[in-house]
């Protein structure tokens, strides 16, 4: 696994999520900073990215997009790092990879788009209301140090990026169990490093 | 691996590709069909899951919702059924379960909720446009018999739900790229054995 991973992002997107993972993995990396607007959308990147969104990556021949399943992809790529739980015990951190990047993101973004589901919506969609979905990702953090297991995986950065940001960017409430999961995540060195490049990013603008 | 499967379906949910993956798997499994409305919402199944959404499966002491993420749990924990590719080589496998679990079904929910995203949101929202997610679909499974490597995998089994039932309910257009894959897919015997209790049920309700 000595292949060059590039690492294609912007500071003001779900990238750190991914700079995060990597970090952790302790891996080398390239990063390729993408302004928004042309240069996300050229037909090189459109090439890695047909959505032309970040974040993604590239690792030898192989690109992968979506910040989950690069997550999970590097965890399992690199065992060594042991971000990833054997394949024998993968319930808990298969079922919060997949819910956090299913019904979180898809709530999250009917609220920011100003919807309401209905009853009848509500059945039909994947994420059912709203606010039993932040409900049951409160109930998957409470008094877990770590969401998958006795020890971080993958799936912590992946859950934990959307507990600390969504508290950070009011779309989650601040309630008692996300305070204290993050409280065990948001210190470690790695997500640190990731941050200051979001902050450093951030003074930029100003 | 001799824990019982629990399979907590309805004929009529996302259940359907959770079924057709268990019979894919060739492993026994006991099936207890919920009806919506209060047997979905009892105290029981709330505490199976608490979104009180079928599907969810529950093997021995392990409880794994979200169809994506059942999917991709029972592949790992048969791995003698060989429906998932080595950890080694699971960059497509990840990149397009999460992107069918979370950009399709988030783009598809805001279709059906009447959204139609504004050009921020849709730099914002994780799925972007929604006319951007069908295409980067379409590429995925442009010229492929299988999404993830040469052989038929878990992956298929969740993308190619999404673009069969698409197709069938409207969701999606009958573009050729994806009537070739479904094509490919569709005459599966476990997809038809899983399809016939859709139909029976289906029959029944008439």
């Amino acid at each position: 696994m000595q292949q060059e991973i590039v690492f294609y992002t912007n500071p003001m997107s779900r990238g750190g999520i991914v700079h995060w993972m990597l970090e952790e993995l302790g891996a080398p990396y390239r990063l390729e900073v993408l302004e928004y607007g042309a240069p996300m959308k050229s037909p090189e990147y459109l090439a890695i990215n047909p959505m032309g969104k970040v974040p993604a990556i590239r690792h030898g021949d192989v690109v992968v997009t979506e910040a989950a399943a690069i997550c999970a992809y590097l965890a399992d790529a690199f065992p060594e790092a042991g971000l990833a739980p054997e394949t024998t015990a993968r319930g808990d951190y298969y079922r919060w990879l997949f819910f956090a990047a299913g019904p979180v993101e898809t709530a999250i973004s009917l609220q920011s788009c100003g919807v309401r589901p209905t009853a009848e919506q509500q059945m039909q969609l994947g994420c059912g209301a709203v606010a039993t979905v932040i409900d049951t990702l409160a109930m998957a953090v409470k008094d877990r140090r770590y969401i998958a297991g006795d020890s971080f995986t993958a799936a912590d950065v992946y859950v934990g990026s959307h507990i600390g940001w969504g508290m950070q960017f009011g779309t989650l409430d601040r309630r008692p169990e996300f305070e204290a999961y993050w409280a065990g995540l948001k210190e470690r060195p790695a997500h640190r490093r990731s941050e200051a490049f979001i902050e450093k990013a951030m003074a930029e603008q100003r």
